[in-house]
């Protein structure tokens, strides 16, 4: 009796979907990614009537492609081989650094998710697997035993855009109880990325709940909004519906993220137990959120003594005419005559926009402003960006 | 300058999973599932080497497989057909009725999520796509333009199981600012589920903001604890890392749970501005969730003046001995004794649990226990449960 319940409870739940292809006894009882002790990894995939499984990832050698702007890199792809019960497999020959990576299969050339992997991240439209290496940085991106901060998802209204909007707030472990007050780390993320984007790509929660627990950085609370201002929220998360995404948003990098900025601050302030002060206060950001945290820095030189420029997108538009983007080098001037704490500008040595930021330190340079600068391998990743985060985080408020 | 801008920060976006496969201006920019005025949906599918393709999901009349313990119900599914450039397509004959649906494509026996929907869905180790057709109920399952209650990861710790425990709380809108105090419906999932089931499968944030909204329901706070006491958390939330779930657990349903519930209360009743009374506390859950409904809401009579069991998993095991299951019918009669206020039973007709159900009211019946049942269509499936909590919270705090 026990042992039919069970299975009619199993067939109940996993039945709701093609239940008789991927069937309980059936082919997808395989591990996939399987991890081994020595850190290489073994992928699997099952397909009896494939010609050809490969197994696509960010842990391979990237492969040039052709693009009509050029050469450009993207991840490799290596090759499944069939076995037996038309499993295919792929073992990694090296045993593979500590990380987060991702990857995808492709089958007869078709982009498919592990169906053996139930994580999956989503940048802009595309859906993907992940899976960690223990180690450093690793670690740092799991779940420990550690004390947990709380993750919320919340709306605020935005009088300057007219609707409610949807940041997520990290608050740390204890926040709730001890009456404290916190200093405030503004996140923001890049182009095609939304109040999510930190917190499943940049794995954010886990960096912070193991530095504080570590003692590497103060208990902050990070406060992650929507920088796509014709957004309330993240796609399926508003009145949209679920619609398919794409990176082309009406208004994004012309000055109306950076001039309704002070509203979410004003929000942050009103609602949770934190110094309202310069001391207390970072914006950080990637890509898009680099730019935007340049410009909301340098427009109101009293509000941040950190600021965080990761793989920033520093690129004048002559076409956006906005008082925000006006006279850069007066408003910087303002800025670091008040002297910040700490201007950060990382950045990776294949980044497309390396010769941007290059030009731009190079104008600090020129006016003796103070930067500290880190410079990575690697392009224009979340790799570089959480460890961008991890880097950052610690040297705050202290 | 612009235009090659753009396409490389799409570039370095997309990129990062194969990107020379499912390329921008390659086979993947179709739009899948495209929902017609009608109520029509097409399905499609990029595959130009395959043989057959297929769309499985629960808009389709469901079909018998032959099981190990006799024929069971799955998904049905359909043919698509291959049109140029290996795209291939199926539109649904008739109108879909208002609901959200689960599907999947099956490419050559393949089982693979839809590459063209961003919107997944995980129960246990499966990952589906979903899509919501307008109208009743699927609006009352979507995002709209009301205000929008925050929800809230956070752990707890358990004095009794020695570890921390993560646990959803939804605080509806004006929570935070408007200093009143608030009735808390506790929801628990069923087996194979965890803290985030009812948020993700359940849309439960969009009901309880939908109906607090059009005044159906009262405001209130729903708190979704983690009914696997051997967890601490969802799958890939805890420190046992991004590892492959399954049902089977050590401790379900043997009493752990329900002896330590009241932990919870504690929890909450410290930690949220909450009415404490029992005319303020609910308690539903859906199958294992009725399941410890029951017994819990029993085991602390003066607790719970609202109780919801859907589908519930009413099985007694005479394996499992805890005081918590012992004397049923003399804990029922001091509950009932304390007159609840409403004692409601849910369940779909073709439900496997059905006769356990039937047995559970005869015996409530032959003792005049007064509750209220409802019996719809179908078996034991997410769409039933969305159905039965959108009855059930409209009932509560009157």
């Amino acid at each position: 009796m026990k042992r039919k319940v069970i299975f009619l409870f199993m067939l109940a739940l996993t039945g709701l979907v093609a239940y008789a292809q991927q069937s309980l006894w059936g082919g997808q009882n395989i591990v996939s990614p399987e991890i081994h002790p020595d850190n290489t990894v073994t992928f699997r995939f099952y397909a009896p009537k494939a010609v050809k499984v490969q197994v696509s990832g960010d842990f391979l050698p990237s492969q040039k492609v052709d693009t009509p702007f050029g050469k450009a890199d993207v991840p490799g792809a290596a090759d499944l081989k069939e076995g037996k019960d038309g499993v295919w497999e792929y073992t990694t020959p090296e045993p593979l650094p500590s990380e987060l990576y991702n990857y995808s299969f492709l089958v007869d050339g078709l982009k498919v998710t592990d169906p053996n992997n139930i994580y999956v991240s989503r940048d802009v439209a595309s859906v993907f697997n992940i899976f960690i290496i223990k180690g450093n940085p690793g670690d740092l991106y799991s779940v420990n035993k550690v004390a947990h901060g709380t993750v919320s998802k919340r709306w605020y209204h935005s009088d300057a855009l007219g609707y409610d909007r949807r940041l997520t707030v990290y608050t740390p472990a204890g926040y709730e109880t001890n009456g404290k007050r916190y200093p405030v780390l503004y996140l923001l993320h890049g182009m095609g990325g939304d109040e999510e984007a930190w917190v499943t790509l940049g794995r954010a929660v886990q960096i912070l709940d193991n530095l504080i627990a570590q003692g590497k950085a103060k208990p902050m609370i990070v406060v992650m909004p929507n920088g796509n201002v014709d957004q309330e929220a993240a796609p399926g998360e508003s009145s949209l519906g679920l619609y398919k995404p794409t990176m082309q948003l009406p208004r994004t990098m012309e000055g109306t993220m950076e001039t309704t900025f002070p509203e979410i601050i004003k929000f942050v302030e009103k609602n949770y137990r934190v110094e309202k002060k310069k001391s207390a206060r970072a914006i950080a950001g990637l890509s898009m959120g680099g730019f935007h945290s340049m410009h909301i820095s340098k427009a109101y030189p009293d509000m941040f003594d950190y600021i965080g420029l990761f793989s920033a997108a520093i690129l004048p538009n002559k076409e956006v005419e906005s008082p925000i983007y006006a006279d850069l080098e007066g408003k910087l001037k303002t800025q670091f005559a008040k002297a910040p704490k700490l201007y950060w500008i990382a950045i990776g040595k294949t980044d497309f926009l390396y010769k941007a930021n290059q030009e731009y330190r190079e104008m600090l340079d020129k006016n003796h402003y103070p930067y500290v600068y880190r410079e990575t391998d690697g392009g224009h990743i979340w790799r570089n960006w959480r460890i961008y985060l991890s880097e950052f985080v610690p040297q705050l408020f202290q």
